[in-house]
């Protein structure tokens, strides 16, 4: 943890020059930030953080880090995040959090399982932009990882659960559908995190086919133990249309060859 | 973290009064603890730091907790983990792990999933004794996680990977397959955290059940995507006898009802 300058001054740093009057932007300071609004300086900072985060490990990146990859003076970083690196990577946290849960909207054409694509599409292109950080987040062992971060990690898995719930048009889903859906989930978070071990060296649109077959495989072995599973799984495929393609190919993959 | 008393005693403490011949056991000391071999005393405040774990969350059992449990003195206690609390639960989690491992040896007896069952309820065994140390140690977040109780976690997934391929007779494993069984090992840890959430109110031997279904399904989807996965299917099958009902299950499902 770095040595926290002490200052206090408000959130805003003074200028030592006025900007000038005549450009939009306001021209870059003698120590080469510049002025932003209170809400937008700690957007960039947190856009900033998260850029260094997706290429190194929480703890490889510094508060002087971000100030120099921001163009914005060390004080000004420690006038935002008075709590340190800590309280700056679980502000980014909370910023990648939201912008995956808002990726879980399901579009409203295709079948259900064009639509389980296209979400996918969305969580892989937020895995590949956030890489390290995604990766360093779900295994753990963080020294930035906290009590805090890990609820912060399961909100967002909770969002996955309900949002997939509800496009199943599920009210009230019992103990085996619950986990039917909070297993696929763990499958995603698992296959993504090999993707990128891995070098990205399997296809996204393979993957993302294996995940949709993989769903309809792990209902179809649920619906065994869970008649409210079975009703699910029956609605989907009717959806799915009449020729069901991919149930089709798992029953032939099932028949001994 | 708790002070850590200063002392240059050996790793036995003298005993202030000598054991009493006639015993076969040393009769307890004033402080209330026993003399035990070195080895053999480092093995029961690990057991009794593992029973403490499996109650409550890491952070709340102190050396002065496991030392009481224990019948032994704080300086002993100490003396053996001379790294403080962060050195016990390392030292635990490393014997919980060796045990755990020790469990993925398969049955010679038995069809394909009668075998993967009896794993399962090894596993869950485990887990149920555990309990909370389980539980706190996969969530993360916790004060006592780093780089190397993470480490010590993934070498046990990597040995259950391991054992897996190689009870499926596969000597090198492509991608595809090789996702296809840590995702499955993903899907036993989340249900088997699932399983401790909801009080253990889903019968272990239902959830054991559905597991093994879940490997048979999420193996017929892998196989649509690659063939040495469809080879291990089909040999698992043949294997499974010439009825494998539960493959005949899963087809049925798959059929629209």
């Amino acid at each position: 943890m770095e040595a926290r300058p002490t200052t206090a001054d408000g959130p805003i740093p003074a200028p030592t020059t006025p900007p000038a009057p005549t450009a939009s932007e306001p021209r870059p300071r003698r120590s080469g930030y510049r002025r932003l609004p209170v809400q937008q300086r700690r957007e960039q900072l947190i856009a900033v953080a998260l850029e260094l985060f997706a290429s190194r490990a929480p703890e490889e990146v510094s508060l002087d880090d971000v100030a120099e990859a921001a163009g914005a003076s060390r004080p000004l970083v420690y006038r935002y995040f008075a709590g340190g690196k800590q309280q700056l990577y679980e502000a980014a946290l909370r910023s990648a959090a939201d912008e995956l849960t808002s990726r879980f909207a399901v579009p409203v054409a295709g079948t259900p399982s064009q639509q389980l694509a296209a979400v996918l599409d969305g969580y892989f292109a937020f895995v590949a932009e956030h890489d390290a950080g995604y990766s360093a987040l779900l295994r753990g062992g963080s020294v930035v990882e906290t009590a805090r971060t890990t609820a912060i990690v399961d909100d967002v898995r909770r969002a996955a659960l309900r949002r997939t719930l509800r496009h199943l048009g599920v009210r009230e889903a019992g103990p085996r559908l619950t986990l039917l859906v909070r297993s696929w989930i763990a499958v995603v978070e698992g296959a993504s995190l090999t993707w990128l071990d891995e070098g990205r060296a399997l296809p996204v649109a393979e993957l993302r086919d294996w995940l949709v077959d993989q769903f309809t495989a792990m209902a179809a072995a649920t619906a065994l133990h869970d008649p409210q599973t079975a009703d699910v799984l029956t609605l989907l495929l009717t959806l799915e249309g009449p020729d069901a393609p991919r149930a089709a190919r798992l029953r032939e993959v099932l028949s001994v060859r």
